[in-house]
């Protein structure tokens, strides 16, 4: 059967072509992607397809992908390749929807805050893939959200997608701009904020969990939590370094918090 | 003064302008990379700088670092553009010789091996940037070593030197090559061997510390650890996981194994 491919002047194929996605959507390639965006239900905007790189176990992922997706279409190699970011091209890529999260009162990321509640800010972030593991550390920990101040990495970057195996499209990520917009809503629900400061002299395992909720603050990769944070009622909690590295990378720092 | 730059053809600067830096030294750039050779008293080979791109505070570095260089040539702009990994160039870049360590009876990275003594193991490890964050976890944990099995990423590579914040240079790193060889080591050293395993029933904080020396075993990022590290004798440990990721970062997973 001779298929119709979509050329890549066609207009359904350029939001994959330009440097940046859509606001709001997000690049996701290759099989693993795909039998995850499945897997949670995520909102395939458009599906594109390459029946000569597919093997058979892509064919009936592509086959489930496009029922799943609100449009799909097939593309030759050469058109997959222009809007592949990857050397090998897998055959398979969506523009994905990603979802929106607020934090109400009571409320973040459609969960009540409890005591037990814990959530992650991370203030000035500048690389992709530290967003992307900071998510997959978010979710793997069981805190209950990621928010964000003084933001420089795109959320919709492709390595975000990658950095947090996907969970970017099941973690609840909330954008609040300004610390003082985040802490006015921490304040409000009764968190305690605990930021990651080196030097600090209280060792961050030296803490009490569970009474009240809280928000632990980890700063940007070059210049760590900013004064605007260090200006808001808080509690300053170290990890003990014991070598010659001044600092952690953040997803690790975050990951010894939570999981501490 | 006119300075008599050395051309970006001249043997000199070969080793700067090759895909890879030869064996066993890796590239460093930039003021801070070169405040931290100094600091730590690194072993620099060859020093390049460029006069027309450094300021002044750049100039007392590069006159430093010309110092203590084995030796050390000004070039061009243009020469330093081929030399540069960088968008933006600082004016300063060294090909640095790595430390090498070893282990032997009783002793691994200089010191003594007793019941409190920590080691990190990555099997398989892929990525250069991860490298390099294992390699700042192990210095800011106070582990003592990080060997390397089934290696897959250079050690040579620039990320490994950014990723470790220039821990790289201090750090015990010792690669094994085949874990039998690694394992061989440990046992007849009295090592327990602690092996990261997603699902295994032992939480990674639920056990005894200090009365024996410890490995932690940490699998490559596609993969896990290897069916080799599996079949020596071994604890197996694992982070809980609590959301929709199987498994965390690889560096990540270190830090909160090794911090735990």
């Amino acid at each position: 059967m001779a298929v119709a491919f979509v050329s890549a002047r066609d207009p359904r194929i350029s939001p994959f072509l330009a440097p940046r996605t859509p606001p709001g959507t997000v690049l996701a390639e290759g099989a693993w992607a795909h039998r995850h965006l499945l897997d949670v239900g995520a909102n395939i905007e458009t599906f594109l397809f390459c029946p000569e790189l597919l093997g058979g176990p892509g064919s009936q992922l592509a086959q489930a992908a496009s029922r799943h997706a609100r449009s799909a279409y097939p593309v030759s190699a050469r058109t997959f390749a222009r809007v592949s970011r990857r050397t090998r091209g897998s055959g398979l890529a969506s523009l994905v929807r990603l979802p929106v999260w607020r934090a109400g009162h009571g409320v973040i990321g459609g969960r009540a805050v409890h005591d037990g509640t814990v959530v992650l800010i991370a203030d000035g972030i500048e690389y992709a893939t530290n967003l992307g593991a900071l998510i997959r550390v978010v979710d793997a920990s069981g805190a209950q959200a990621l928010l964000l101040t003084n933001r420089q990495a795109r959320i919709e970057h492709p390595d975000v997608f990658t950095a947090s195996r996907g969970t970017v499209l099941t973690t609840p990520l909330i954008d609040f701009g300004e610390p003082r917009t985040a802490a006015a809503w921490l304040v409000r629900e009764g968190f305690v904020v605990r930021l990651a400061l080196p030097g600090a002299s209280r060792d961050f395992r030296d803490r009490p969990r569970g009474d009240r909720p809280t928000a632990f603050v980890v700063g940007s990769e070059g210049r760590g939590v900013s004064a605007q944070w260090r200006s808001v009622p808080h509690e300053a909690v170290s990890i003990p370094m014991y070598g010659r590295a001044d600092s952690l990378n953040v997803a690790v720092a975050a990951g010894v918090l939570l999981f501490g």
